[in-house]
């Protein structure tokens, strides 16, 4: 019998896998029964997309989190994931598998295959592969027309506040954050803090939202992965058509706002460019309403005039696309 | 309109897409028809998979090869790539994704989505989508039974003895192979030496061998991607038999042999856990054999009795699982 390190690690991974009735990776490639599919990929890498040194339990499942919620936007079932792992040799490869299989197990998600290697820094990418609901259609980000309501489905700015409040001090470690001095001595700025960065490592893809979303008559949604503002401009340009966007409808709480003035930030940067929100950005026709239990807020509208404009205090302009730039390093 | 560096490369991208009647990467996830698919994911990192300073299009036409060729092993025929690509910013990802493209097209491929980011390593994973052929069976690794013969695709050995010479001072530059001068003087070693490079860095996936596979009434078949010995140990293992092979059957070649002597290298080490070889190693049942265009050697049999042997020189030995451990440093 073959005794390679990976292929001991592939044969404990099927043993797991088999216990919930699945082994689709002792081959080549995994055979998928035929069905229409959305198919997304994502990638981390340490020291770009999350801090180095970060627990890899926390790495996988924000991982899946993340391809969740690009098939969320599509009005996807989630089905089958597939895994590129290299990660340093020190790195517990076994523990980030367990936290993933744990994660697509609550996702009902199945992982099918994958590739496996060393590299110098952890980078993990992951393909995720959703079916159409019966009775359900895509939701696509081209499916808005002038008139549609501009809807967003949680809050934004909370993970860019959590990702620099984990860039200047704060730590989380052993399912615990440590916060720095200054701001663990105040209970209202911490429980903030706390959130923040919880919202940033643990993001709450919104399928059911994407679902309800995909039995209506016709809707549009983007996943609000790079920032607020960009990704409306992505959708408007899908749509051909423009927005107005009412910037004091966007959903913001007390602490958020007095923990953003401690730490000499621009609430609405935050809110409008700060990204890794993964929430739902969608529009509706006005005659359609999300039920309350989604928590979604109406933010604005789709426009005929292609120009994408903010309101703020009644006054009107134009809303630049400002947000995470994969290309660029950031600001 | 957005402007961010990464909306631009895929406006260019999605521009070039049209032209070939393609453009699946303006939403979330991309839409595949209903199909039965098989599914593969690869990933190739700087400095672990290949020498870091490589020109980038070799990387990716190697990375669309390695893939295919798993598709290859399951009778399946390429249809749609997803690609996670992570770059230095000095690195040209316009340039690695026109050769991307260019692969793609070549193989009947189309790119359907990915993820960009920057990197300190040039890191890309490829997701390939296979469709299951008209007429055609899925060739798994658990399809073997005793008796049946075992067959090998093409001469393995040369793509690690490319890699040995990469990594000792020879080099790949705008499309030429330099060589160092004890091996550029002589010219049936240099020959040799530049084929052996070619092939590690311009593998050809089996994927017309693959799908006549499909086609017979019985066939199991793995890529070899991590040796000869390695890969068969797991296609024995996934059919619960066992394997005689006939080592002197193995394809090689006087200069391939001249050539490792030169360079104190073992050639059954190279052609029995050298790796990278990405040609099938496939089984028939005794009364099928692959036509002779596809240049395939028959070297042995599956056997009831499930220890895997070699035969050389009329002696039986059992034949070590060996070869590259993606979780090992490499020896």
């Amino acid at each position: 019998m073959s005794s390679s390190q990976e292929d001991r690690l592939l044969q404990w991974l099927r043993g797991e896998l088999r216990k919930d009735g699945s082994d689709r990776i002792g081959d080549d490639a995994a055979l998928l029964p035929k069905a229409e599919t959305a198919i997304t990929v994502d990638h981390q890498i340490a020291g770009v997309h999350f801090p180095t040194g970060l627990d890899p339990r926390v790495v996988a499942r924000r991982l899946l989190a993340v391809n969740l919620s690009d098939l969320a936007a599509m009005g996807a079932v989630p089905r089958y994931a597939f895994l590129a792992l290299s990660s340093p040799p020190d790195q517990n490869v076994k523990s980030f598998l367990q936290a993933l299989l744990k994660a697509c197990r609550q996702a009902d998600v199945e992982l099918a295959g994958g590739d496996l290697a060393r590299s110098p820094v952890l980078s993990a990418t992951l393909t995720l592969v959703g079916g159409k609901p019966p009775r359900g259609r895509w939701v696509l980000r081209s499916n808005g027309q002038p008139g549609d309501r501009l809807w967003l489905g949680g809050p934004v700015g909370q993970s860019a506040l959590g990702r620099h409040l984990l860039a200047t001090g704060a730590e989380f470690q052993k399912s615990r954050i440590q916060l720095p001095p200054d701001l663990a001595s105040d209970r209202c700025l911490a429980t903030a803090a706390r959130q923040a960065i919880r919202r940033h490592l643990f993001p709450h893809p919104q399928i059911d939202l994407g679902l309800w979303l995909g039995r209506r008559r016709r809707a549009a949604a983007i996943d609000i992965s790079d920032g607020l503002s960009l990704d409306l401009h992505r959708l408007c340009r899908e749509s051909g058509v423009g927005a107005r966007l009412d910037v004091e409808k966007l959903p913001t709480s007390r602490s958020f706002l007095d923990l953003c003035n401690q730490l000499h930030l621009k609430p609405l940067d935050l809110m409008l460019s700060g990204g890794e929100d993964y929430c739902l950005l969608f529009s509706l026709p006005a005659s359609i309403r999300p039920p309350d239990s989604y928590g979604c807020s109406r933010i604005g509208e789709l426009t005929r005039d292609r120009s994408i404009r903010q309101i703020e205090g009644g006054r009107e302009g134009l809303l630049e696309a400002r947000g995470w730039d994969h290309l660029e390093a950031r600001s």
